[in-house]
């Protein structure tokens, strides 16, 4: 039967389980991919699992989000990665080398590979013909162990793209549009795959921008072929050997499909505070802005960079405007640097950054009380720019370059002047010379070699966990509403993320963004507890810190009215029970500090039965359900999946 | 009679007094030059003064310090002085710009005029035949508002430069040479004056270096000719036609002198936590490195970065090595980028950050824990870098290159190649229209143009004072020892410095360094109390905060040995009595929380007697001392500078 790109990616990595979408499937990884803000973690949990050495074609560990170094903790956590690095068997890449999307597109990127990677955007690498999927760090420890990945097969929509994009208007512009029509809940457990004859002009860095924000959409995956510019891209990295042609057989079915007409696009821009709050940029053009942000894995690209060098080329940034270009990676700011776009930004009054994630995840770059940021980031969640109630729209780099221009927000095509050209170089600076290379791959049943791990004093162990009690008895601890992400759980930004491999320090920031008390009602309350949620509970990053911190603080168990893929599985992983309301309704019956029972929850959830909530003291029933696996159950009665391995450890007579 | 150039310089600036050293002068001031860290408390101050404009010939502000924004309250600061240099009359520079000393040189500096900056590394214009002295903000609002600068008439130090340097050995080894000599408190109330043949080969960037680093032997200032050289960096910056020739009169004498000998340096390295402690780099050669720095206000110039570049061209950082490369300003991004330089850094394994005084003032950068970090910055106080028992080396950019590569402190001479070539640039990209102009002067008499302050809610108003009591009583609330500088008396970093534009905020941190429980013992306190300090209290950074901090909390008194000139300054600014042991032995009879007490202390200042201090509740006397003029005894016994100002406003009649 003619299969689609996705079903043959799936297939061919398939360990266990069926195409059949919803059914438990298994999956061989080939690489995995860690940033330093999950990788401390990471790394920690692989030293716990005792393993000498991964067991993966290629891992690399990348250091771009704690790049702000205002106290010995983020360089401490650099240290700690690059011996890890060394000890465990993985490219390490050093601060400064860029954001690791690109990057591993750049460096070890193969088309029909899998990748697992400890950072929600991992997807982005589904540009070039890989199954690249996002996942909590411990799972992305388990990869590193040789653990096959499990999942439900999620169903396949076919986006068919169709004629070419006018000028003016870019890749960006597509996954707004996608946003637009799919909301950020619409494609959970999905992949979304690109097809058509649009896809011809769009480069892999291109795809690039497409395939990152798929996130946003909640996407487990996002995938294009891998055809000519795949093939292009490759011979631009000086590694066209590394290509392998990847299509959907002819005549290859989609659970859903839908077409996007290239040529019918204009430039959009998401207003605040959520990706799928997009409009045309017209309809909200003239509001006054004050900074105006390129970069981010979510624009990487070179030309992303090129294009507004030729705009403002010979122009100047408007006084009011902070215009702040954010470097992809060490490969991307020489280059830059030697086409004289880089001048031509500085000359027109640029700021130019470090090279990283910079102001995306909030380090640095926060915008002033009451103004308007324009940027090219994947995601405007409230307050992820370090400013509380701020105000971040979304948008190309086309209009956050017009808008820097003239000061406010501005459709591009109102410039007067033709759209610049750009034509991508035949080839690139190599970046893999300056990743350090593991130090070689050890022969099976070696032990580790002799690198001993580098802790600063604020990296401490993981907490142990208990296992869930017979009978789960706690109050309701928070009501929180719909489309919490995990940048509202658990937030990221300049103070708290160098906090990432200190649980005890970084869990007194729980839930600070949308309710300051949490951290202390839980000290004081310092029993099991109980969080619930509304629709696409824990969207976003994929921060595992979202899921251990609450159960630090005593959180068993999260009800909702549906879940972000990654942040249920963490949950999963760290002995914190997910349900769902069967009738979503009952959401309203429950108040906070309500105290709620559930009565022998593992019993009820082995024998499949519904799960009855009861809420106390009258003992009113609440109807939940959940959708666990047998596996998933599995790791929750252990207590998370540390208790587990441990425990097959055991049995195993291991030491 | 022949004068040498500092007495030339003074003379053309002259208000009142003579050039005889010690007695009280008045200067006028041509320029002032303001920074975001200090700058905001200065135009909260020229608020409060009511005037409509400010009266020097150029008033130039810049954001280089607060350019990490973690929240709301740097970029809120950068748009309250945009704000406040359209409404008051001054230039502005915005974030991206650069560091304030070499754009203020490159944009604006003049030989033959006076400057006068909120930081102590204005001197550093001193280097084109300027006089240039840092200063307490308050002075440097008075000046804005055309008050001349008062002091006593330095002594002059003479240093005749003689023979060449050797190749590896550049500007910064001569003064960390005179760092060796003179020490941190050398050159109190002395001007530094720079001549000899010594000279021809020193660019006026070379000056720069070391007239910026006057300021850490304690200098007034440093001068040296206005001459080719100076003539040669005009015309680089398209301004040939503001040079003008500046030199001492042949056969001028000077209250001291000093010879070096260029020919006879080798590579030197100040050894941590004093720039005082210099040695030869090959006495601690070996020591493995985490960190080299290069960049800030100390080595400014292109030759600073050219050379590392041409150093590690076709070579590798160290894999231990963060090489943190911080351009001055946006010409030399430029510049480096067009040449080839920045393209070399990078394929090094550099680390590009923006363009400012990052990791200088604590903004980032910080060293891992219980690690080197090599530095070409001028300070290495305890901290000041971020981390807590930091270990920092000062050092030129060739020694910090060196290192970089081998991962360990290297002489330069040990490298196995040629030492590179660099010519400057007949001509740089003119920064000037980069700067926002100020609105333009208004004629005398005309009212404020009608520009409204941009304030965020950490703006606050600066707090009123009260006048000295007649009986000042209270507890010695802190003892400290000598050296302490200002950076220990109130921090900067990334935590503490957006706070600067709010007082009540930012005491909470006072002396937080070398006593955490002074803030709690001021505030249990609530009333008047003593502080004690050894030799050269108050050293470094000319921070007002630390007099408005402690001045804030109760502090209404400081007793030293001996005290900087700045910090000493910005007590009185601020209404608080900077005293002297007459015996520097009597330091050790006062302990920590001794009650002391000060007679009728006003009076006693007013007739010129000896101020006694009495232990209580015996009574035991110790001798001080004080070194007022008349004008600042009116300025104490008002309470402060603004509380005179105002008594003089309302005198006047004035609305």
């Amino acid at each position: 039967m003619a299969k689609n790109l996705a079903q043959k990616l799936i297939e061919s990595h398939l360990v266990s389980g069926s195409l059949e979408p919803g059914s438990p499937i298994e999956l061989k990884i080939d690489q995995t991919l860690t940033q330093d803000a999950t990788g401390t973690m990471v790394m920690l949990e692989f030293e716990a699992l005792g393993l000498p050495r991964i067991k993966t074609e290629v891992s690399a560990q990348y250091v771009d989000h704690n790049l702000l170094q205002t106290d010995f903790k983020n360089a401490d956590d650099h240290l700690f990665l690059q011996s890890a690095c060394r000890k465990f068997g993985l490219w390490f890449s050093r601060p400064g080398n860029g954001v690791s999307h690109p990057v591993h597109m750049s460096c070890f990127g193969i088309p029909g590979k899998t990748l697992l990677g400890s950072d929600s955007h991992t997807c982005a690498a589904g540009s070039m013909g890989m199954l690249a999927i996002g996942a909590g760090g411990l799972q992305v420890a388990m990869a590193m162990a040789g653990v096959p990945f499990a999942l439900k097969m999620p169903r396949v929509l076919g986006v068919t793209l169709e004629g070419e994009l006018p000028p003016w208007v870019s890749a960006k512009d597509i996954i707004l549009e996608m946003l637009r029509r799919q909301t950020v809940k619409g494609c959970v457990n999905k992949i979304v795959e690109y097809r058509g004859p649009g896809l011809e002009k769009l480069t892999a860095m291109d795809r690039h921008v497409i395939a990152n924000m798929g996130q946003e959409m909640g996407a487990t995956a996002s995938v294009f072929p891998a055809d000519d510019a795949v093939k292009s891209f490759l011979r631009q990295q000086q590694r066209e050997e590394d290509y392998v042609e990847l299509k959907a057989d002819a005549g290859a079915g989609y659970d859903e499909e839908d077409t996007i007409d290239l040529s019918a696009l204009e430039p959009l821009i998401a207003c605040p505070s959520s990706p799928d709050r997009v409009v045309p940029v017209r309809e909200v053009a003239g509001r006054p802005i004050y900074q105006s942000y390129v970069g981010s894995s979510a624009n990487p690209g070179l030309r992303d960079f090129a294009i507004p060098a030729r705009i403002v080329s010979g122009r100047r940034v408007h006084d009011s405007v902070s215009f702040d270009i954010n470097p992809t990676s060490r490969q991307l700011l020489e280059e830059i640097s030697r086409s004289g776009d880089l001048a031509a930004l500085l000359q027109a009054g640029a700021r130019l950054h470090q090279t990283g994630c910079g102001g995306c995840i909030g380090m640095g770059q926060a915008p002033a009380s009451d103004r308007i940021s324009l940027r090219t980031v994947p995601r405007n969640f409230p307050g992820r720019s370090g400013t509380a109630e701020d105000q971040v729209y979304l948008c190309s780099p086309e209009v956050a370059t017009a808008s820097a221009l003239t000061g406010k927000i501005t459709d591009p095509r109102e410039l007067d002047m033709d759209y610049p050209v750009f034509r991508e170089p035949q080839q690139l600076p190599d970046m893999r010379p300056l990743l350090q290379p593991p130090q070689g791959a050890l022969p099976e049943g070696a032990i580790a070699v002799e690198v001993e791990l580098v802790k600063g004093p604020n990296i401490q162990p993981l907490p142990d966990f208990e296992k869930l009690p017979e009978v789960l008895t706690g109050p309701l601890l928070l009501k929180a509403g719909d489309n919490v992400s995990t940048d509202e759980i658990l937030p990221a930004g300049a103070e708290i993320l160098p906090l990432r491999s200190n649980i005890p320090a970084i869990s007194r920031h729980t839930f600070s963004r949308i309710d300051e008390d949490f951290y202390q009602r839980a000290m004081d309350l310092s029993g099991d507890c109980f969080v619930v949620g509304g629709d696409n509970y824990g969207q976003g990053s994929s921060r595992e810190h979202a899921a251990i911190s609450p159960r630090y603080l005593g959180v068993r168990c999260v009800i909702a009215k549906s879940m972000a893929r990654i942040h249920r599985r963490n949950l999963i992983n760290f002995g914190v029970l997910p349900l769902l309301f069967d009738d979503p309704n009952d959401y309203d019956r429950l108040e906070q500090n309500a105290v709620l029972e559930i009565d022998a929850p593992l019993l009820q959830l082995a024998t499949g039965k519904p799960v009855t909530l009861k809420i106390m003291p009258q003992g009113e029933m609440v109807k939940l359900r959940h959708d666990l696996s047998g596996d998933e159950m599995k790791t929750l009665k252990a207590g998370g999946l540390i208790n587990e391995a441990r425990e097959k450890h055991l049995t195993k007579g291991g030491g």
